[in-house]
């Protein structure tokens, strides 16, 4: 079925949210924990990470001034540092109940039942249940015009996981950690590996 | 195993590449199609699409300088249109390939074996054998001064997707549609739903 530019504009308000979260395909879904002046912790799902570049370890997240991210940016305004911890279907309902609107004072490790864990030097809390930790500090926030958005840029500073999952070449192996993908607001996946294939080189004849 | 700062700075180039674009855990990958003023067609692959908003529905992408990716960014800033193509595991090898770095002048669906298709109004090619298309033009490039990258923003015009696969609520059912994952520079996943949960309110008591 083809969807025009009219009928994309006459969608139901909601109906839109899904389609458009939708349309990237499987997207990641990890826990981004912050800490509050007032020493309040949080953690707020996002699937909008993305890798920006290896040298320095660079990741980007996408967040909006009217969600419940907002206090995810607040926090790293000011404390300048978050944890990046990914989500196994043991957490997936825990780390889905975070997207709730809370309110500023309560922490969303109180509220879950999520146990909070540090890393040496590093003020932001991770999450014990999860198998992958990144410790990261603000780089820059680059404001997106379009709509009113931002992009959060952190340095990787430090990453913790198990042993047995991080292959000889640097990939981790993420079906062993158990790592889920999302899709729209609320759809949840288990991967199964199909392939790594070789690098691409161009071939000397079609 | 703890990787500190130090010992991330001292990995080997590729292994610390392998390593960050393992971070996000699963991505999306889809063919963005794009067409120069010379007529060329360019198929490349993006792990970086990202949602930003629904209303209108804007996606981003990264896109770097010196990565094949140049050709999607030149094409762009001329035409102002691309096309963004769901991966499927059919299509998996070919959709690789169109990551090897071939000359200007050089269209990846010649090279791949994929076929160009075509939308009403609309110059940008589409990928025949991929189950979803979705229109897009170009809204705004962003600088991202950290390690001079740029984010791609576009507004989705319209999407052409198999009718059983667009859920009563907006949502697209990825399985049905095989749309594959991807992680780090080479792997694929298929993906299972776990499941959908409803939308998150804060309990009345924890």
């Amino acid at each position: 079925m083809f969807i025009s530019t009219q009928e994309l504009e006459a969608m139901a308000k909601l109906t839109r949210v899904q389609l458009a979260t939708s349309l990237p395909g499987p997207k990641p879904i990890c826990l981004i924990g912050t800490r509050s002046t007032a020493g309040i912790t949080n953690l707020a799902p996002f699937s909008s990470i993305t890798h920006l570049g290896s040298n320095p370890i660079l990741l980007g997240m996408v967040t909006r001034p009217d969600t419940v991210d907002r206090h995810t940016l607040k926090n790293i305004l000011v404390t300048r540092g978050w944890s990046l911890n990914h989500v196994t279907e043991e957490i997936l309902e825990k780390a889905h109940q975070c997207s709730a609107r809370y309110p500023t004072g309560i922490s969303e490790f109180d509220e879950t039942g999520l146990t909070e864990a540090y890393h040496p030097n590093f003020g932001a809390p991770f999450v014990k249940e999860s198998p992958l930790h990144v410790g990261l500090t603000l780089e820059e926030i680059i404001d997106i015009p379009s709509n009113n958005t931002k992009l959060i840029v952190g340095r990787a500073k430090f990453i913790n996981l198990p042993d047995h999952t991080l292959s000889e070449d640097g990939s981790i192996d993420l079906p062993k950690l158990g790592t889920v993908a999302s899709t729209a607001l609320d759809t949840y996946f288990s991967i199964n590996e199909i392939c790594r294939l070789p690098y691409a080189k161009p071939t000397s004849s079609p």
